[in-house]
């Protein structure tokens, strides 16, 4: 106790009264997940307000021997960002740096600080007549450290790219309290290893992300979106060839649904409503976006829904003709995680094979659940231009919450499995967190295991940057 | 000799007659590069045809303590794939690894050998109907193992990224001869440390890439052109602007020439003339291209052109009206590098600073230049839409070679000073091989240094794969 006490003592001189949070019902939001999903207990919450207290933070502790979890929204999916239950650890969170310190339009970069909320990023990007890309259900509430730290996807990395992809610079605070100054906004620089790569997606593991410089686009000034029913998995694989064919980079959104992720939606969303009047086992949302006002998107989206409908690709579609149409689409996607907790247990997945495999591996996937649990619903949805289907499951209707939940592991294994036997990867956008870091030893291969376990000792020779995450146990 | 001529004899029986090259006259070509600007000896010459004599030449060498070089097409302008002087090392040429395992048009992914050379990539996509756009003048010999261990980046950049963002799997021999297999095609995938970006521009000083999965575009189907004086660099860059907020993706070359860059194709190059009756500083050519084949570009092209006149941003210009004035006006700009060899030595430095700084940082740069040397010529040319410029310098006419050659050091320093005040690498597309590897150590901090060096030594604790070369001393 001594020690823990003598600590918080010496963290309360670096980050003063407003960074050091203690007292237990004030650590709450900070030791639950946004889902509650996972929980852990800390020692403390700091909340530094600069890199420097940052890096004094991190050094304090490595001299105590406690181990820091660093923390953005708190959004994430696998666990990455919770302490475990010991109550030795120390929370870092990144909330109080929201500085964006630099936007620069004609060299197309924003430079901002860690805790930055995503949708921040996004608004001053506009303000200054320029795209920031990154787009996912979290944006209100997630922070560009954590979008970072887990290379974050959404429905923009068709066009694109990832949170990796966005990315030119970065300030780190090392695992020893060294920090190292990336922030650069160039967009080619050969001068030796990428280090920034390491820490982009591996989950505070190596060290904590203080900092970034991002690429901004020209801003987007038209759009046209259409709703597609389609007889199978196929068919939404041949009409994202049909769109990029026609209008290659304008394709910038290509979302797939299943029925029954269509059918959660429309039970628990208020206004939701069907859009065809027969029944479709697969729908397709379709966005194409220019920067140029007067850019023919309509036309061009009616020529490929043309080419669609002829060659029995497009069962039936609808075209948004409004922004509140445009808006009514979109929240049939992305209202179907939500319904689906009304359904009970949704057990989720997060998967990519190559966009060429997308028929066969859920054709396979499907077969083999249904055989499992007959009668469990593939509530399967995602952003398939990038081959990354989220494969999430409900269970059989009437079937007993507890029994369902038994068999995650079962039913995991089989999407895994699944998804391994066609070259694919069983995280796509979410990490691997706390949740599959034991699971991801069986689906890769020992030499790339054992040369992240060398890269994490190398960087984190005592083990207390966010232990117990991403790297499995040898 | 006893011990490298038995490594000899176990080399042969790895990779046969057809991969072992002992003979001297028959070793030349790999022993000096393109330009003959570097040289060595080597013991052997090895060419594994693969990945497994790869992996079998590798382990034979690191057993008898013998360095190896890893060798593409050995365009390379920094002598990254050149043996030392010692007669000692082996070098291992990828050459024969010619293979395209697979192209897949709906992933929109080739999959192929270290050896393939970068024409036959770019063939082999439009055969099936798509694009891969790196594209840079040694695109006839240059190999996509080159490409991935430079990080090449060319005219493409601008849209395309560089060869880093162009890929999605790699294959690695590592140092102590184990392969990595990461020969994913998978857009998404966070599964752990990102393997690949460490050796994606590490010059085959962390391991031998034998092989990748690259990504592929929608063919493009139109283009416009435009050769447009400009009254200084402030012009370029505003113009940039210009045509980015008119055109967003469809803006995918814009290259800058100084006017004494122009001068030595006018007076080198057969055929080549002024397209202007007056002489103006700088010039830029200008691409649109789209997928569509009735993308309405020229429109877009007089569109932009309109409001650079009316800014006064452009001087003049002329705009392309056939496959061969395109060819011309590349052919001017793709003539320089050739063109100033005939002006006697020159002297080439390849930098990027954020686009927005190039105004201030040319005229910095030319002013400490002309004050050191007064009457050097300033052949500066690139990728200006990346940042990125060739500095490179032609001495005072008149003056004599070698004095002039004495000086490059100086004024060497004299650029790099220049970038680095503007927070810009001194290395932008050619990387550092031998010739920036000590120089580096001055503009990088240290802590990046330290990391650079301790992942080195993880990865190749030995001191053999292409020692010498990237990583500069401690």
């Amino acid at each position: 106790m001594t020690a823990v006490r003598d600590l918080s003592d010496r963290l309360h001189e670096v980050v003063g009264p407003a960074g050091l949070v203690t007292d237990a019902a004030d650590m709450g939001g900070y030791l639950t997940d946004w889902r509650h999903a996972y929980g852990g207990s800390a020692a403390a919450v700091v909340r530094p307000g600069s890199t420097a207290e940052v890096a004094a933070v991190v050094g304090l502790c490595r001299e105590a021997g406690v181990a820091v979890v660093p923390q953005g929204g708190n959004t994430g999916l696998c666990g990455g960002s919770m302490p475990d239950s010991s109550g030795r650890q120390v929370v870092l969170s990144l909330t109080r740096m929201t500085r964006i310190h630099d936007i620069d339009p004609v060299n197309q970069t924003i430079t901002a600080e860690a805790g930055v909320v995503l949708q921040s990023v996004q608004e001053a990007a506009a303000a200054a007549g320029r795209l920031f890309p990154l787009s996912l259900g979290a944006e209100g509430s997630c922070t560009i450290g954590g979008n970072l730290a887990t290379n974050a996807g959404g429905t923009g990395v068709l066009r694109y790219g990832t949170m990796r992809d966005l990315t030119l610079g970065l300030e780190v605070v090392l695992p020893d309290g060294r920090i190292w100054n990336g922030l650069r906004g160039l967009r080619k620089d050969n001068t030796g290893y990428d280090l920034k790569q390491l820490f982009i997606g591996a989950e505070g593991t190596l060290g904590v992300i203080t900092a970034a410089v991002l690429k901004l686009f020209p801003a987007v000034r038209s759009r046209a979106t259409a709703w597609v029913a389609l007889p199978a998995p196929q068919a939404a694989v041949d009409l994202i060839g049909i769109f990029q064919e026609l209008c290659g980079d304008r394709l910038t959104g290509f979302e797939i649904m299943s029925r029954q992720s269509v059918d959660v939606v429309l039970r628990h969303r208020a206004g939701a409503r069907d859009l065809f009047a027969a029944v479709h086992p697969w729908y397709a949302l379709v966005e194409l976006s220019d920067t140029l006002p007067d850019a023919g998107l309509d036309g061009l989206l009616e020529r490929g829904l043309g080419e669609a409908f002829d060659r029995g690709v497009a069962a039936d579609a609808v075209v948004a003709s409004s922004p509140a149409q445009v808006a009514g689409l979109w929240a049939l996607r992305e209202g179907i995680s939500e319904a689906q907790n009304y359904e009970g247990p949704s057990l989720k997945h997060d998967v990519t094979v190559p966009v060429s495999s997308i028929p066969a591996f859920v054709e396979r996937t499907d077969g083999a659940l249904q055989a499992a649990l007959p009668g469990i619903r593939l509530v399967t949805y995602g952003h398939i231009g990038d081959g990354n289907l989220h494969y999430n499951l409900s269970k059989p209707p009437g079937d007993d919450d507890d029994a369902f939940r038994a068999r995650a592991d079962e039913l995991a294994r089989i999407v895994y499995d699944s998804t391994s036997s066609f070259s694919g990867s069983i995280s796509a956008e979410h990490g691997l967190g706390q949740s599959k870091r034991e699971i991801i030893a069986d689906y890769k291969d020992g030499c790339e295991l054992q040369l992240m376990r060398e890269i994490k000792q190398l960087f984190d020779p005592a083990g207390l940057m966010n232990p117990g995450k991403v790297v499995p146990d040898a």
